[in-house]
C-alpha cells in the first residue's frame, strides 16, 4: 500500500513540479528535470546525507521514467491543471504525509535513532519542494506556506509514536496518514499559520 | 585523449565560471570558488549522488589547481575574452560533451544500467552551469539557451547506442564527440531551441 | 577546548541564520531550519563530499537540537541583538576560525594530503553561510564582505604550516585562532576587502 501511496506521491510531485517550472517559461527539458527534482530530491537528499547507497532511483530507474513521463504529460494538460487545482492540493497533502513515513522508515532501517529519523522524515518530505524553488530562483514557499513543514514533523512525530507504542507496522501508518492528512487539509481550510518571525535592522 | 579533452573542458569551463562570477562583481575569492564550482560540480554531484568516493578533484587535487589558475588568469585576460567568444563557444561545446562521455563510461565502470547512465552523462554535462547560475542567484540558464542539455542527452544515447553495437572504445568516443559537437554548433548558428512550457496560474 | 569553541560556534552561527531567516520573514520553522543549515551545513558539505559517514549531527543529534534551541531563543531576544552586534560579529569570528581548524583536522584524519585539507577548512568555514544565503534567495554575502573567506584559507594554511613544523597540536590550534580571529577584527574594523572581478559583457 505504502509502494502505491509513494507512486502517487512521486507522479502529483512531478506534476507540481512541471508547473512551476512551467511559470518560469522553462523548455521541456528543464521541466522534465524540476519535475524530477521535485519528485525524487527529497528522498535523495536524505539518502545522501545518511550515507544510504544506492539510492532510491538509482536502484528504480523506472521511478525516473514515471515522474519524467507525468512532467511531459503535464506540458500538454496543462490547461485542464487549473481545474484540478483541489484534487491536487489532496495530492500534496497525501504526498507529504507519505513522504515523511517512507523517509522515516529509512532512517529506522538503517539504525538510527528516534531524533535522527524525524529529521529524516522531514527532509524526505520538504526537501523536493524546497530544492524545486532554489531551482527556480524563488524564496523556498513552504516557509511561507499554512502549516506544510510542521504537518511533515507531527506526522513524523506520530508515527514513531506508534512505532513506540509497539503498535502493528499497519495501523501506524494508518493512523499517520489519516492525521496528517486531515490536519493538512484543515490547515488549508481555515489557513492555520504558523507564527512568523519579521526582524528588521533597524528598529 | 579523453584526459586531455577533459582538462580542455574544466579549464574552459572554469574560465566561464569566473566571468559570470565577474557579472556580479564577486571578489578574487568568489570568481575562484564559481570557477571551481562550474567545472568540478557537475562531476561531483554524480559522484555524490551515485556513492562513487573519491571524488575526482579529491584523487586529483592539482585539478583544483589548474581551475584556480584559470579563473585567475581570466581576471587579467577580461578585456580579451570578449574577443575570444567564438573560441569559448566551441570550447564550452567540446567541453559539454566531453563530460557527458565521462559521465556515461563512469556509471557503466561502476556497474549501473543504460538509463542510470544516460542520467549521469547529463548530470556531469550540465550541473556545473546549474550550480554556477544557484551560486550567483540566477533561473539556471541551460533551460532558456538553444540545445544545450538536450545536446548531452543525445550525446549520452549516441554513446551508449555505440556501446550496445559493440563498436570499440575510440570509435564510440569519435562519434560522439564529432556528432555533439556539430549538433551544438548547429544549433547555436541556427538558434535551434527546444518549445517552451509558459504555464500561468490565470487564464 | 576545540569542542567548547565548536558548541559556541554552531550557537553563535544558528543565531545568525535565525535573523536572516527573519530577515525574509519566515515561519519558525523556517527559522529553525535556516539556522540549522547555516550551523551544520559547512560541516555536512564537507563529510559528504569526502564521503565520511556519519555526518556530525547524525552521530551527535544533540547538536540539532542545541541549534534549533538557539534559533527559537533569537525569536525572543531578537529586540536586544541589535545591541549585541560587536559581540556577535566576534563570535562569528571565532566560528569561522574553529570551523576551518575542524575542517582541516577531520581531512588529515581521513588520511587526505594538505591541499585537500585546507579546502575541507575552507568549506567548512564559510559553505553554511553559503548555504543560508542560497535558501534565502540571496547573491552569498562571503563574496562581497570584508576577507572573510580568505581569512578562513589563510587559517587553514596557517594551521597547515604548524602542522607541518610538527609544532604540538594545541600550540598549532592556539595560534591559528589567534592569527585568524585577529585578522578578521582587523579587516573588519579597517574595511580591508578583496580586489573585486567587475567584468561587462559590452565595453
Amino acid at each position: 500500500m505504502l509502494l502505491m501511496l509513494y507512486l502517487i506521491a512521486i507522479t502529483a510531485e512531478a506534476m507540481t513540479g512541471a508547473l512551476s517550472a512551467g511559470r518560469r517559461g522553462m523548455d521541456w527539458f528543464g521541466v522534465v528535470l524540476i519535475a524530477c527534482v521535485t519528485a525524487l530530491g527529497g528522498g535523495s537528499v536524505r539518502d545522501v546525507l545518511i550515507g544510504h547507497y544506492p539510492l532510491t532511483w538509482v536502484k528504480h530507474p523506472e521511478y525516473l521514467v514515471l515522474t519524467s513521463v507525468a512532467a511531459l504529460v503535464t506540458i500538454f494538460i496543462a490547461p485542464l491543471m487549473r481545474h484540478l487545482r483541489s484534487l491536487f492540493l489532496v495530492l500534496d497533502a497525501l504526498g507529504l504525509v507519505a513522504f515523511t513515513l517512507i523517509g522515516c522508515m529509512t532512517a529506522l532501517e538503517a539504525g538510527h535513532g528516534l531524533l535522527i529519523a524525524s529529521v529524516c522524515g522531514v527532509i524526505t518530505g520538504v526537501f523536493g519542494g524546497i530544492l524545486r524553488d532554489i531551482f527556480c530562483n524563488d524564496i523556498p514557499l513552504i516557509f511561507r506556506r499554512e502549516l506544510y513543514a510542521s504537518v511533515s514533523f507531527l506526522a513524523a512525530w506520530c508515527f514513531l509514536l506508534c512505532q513506540y507504542l509497539q503498535l502493528p507496522d499497519e495501523q501506524a501508518v494508518l493512523i499517520t496518514l489519516f492525521g496528517g492528512l486531515l490536519l493538512r487539509l484543515l490547515a488549508i481550510r481555515f489557513r492555520w499559520e504558523m507564527p512568523k518571525f519579521v526582524y528588521k535592522d533597524e528598529p
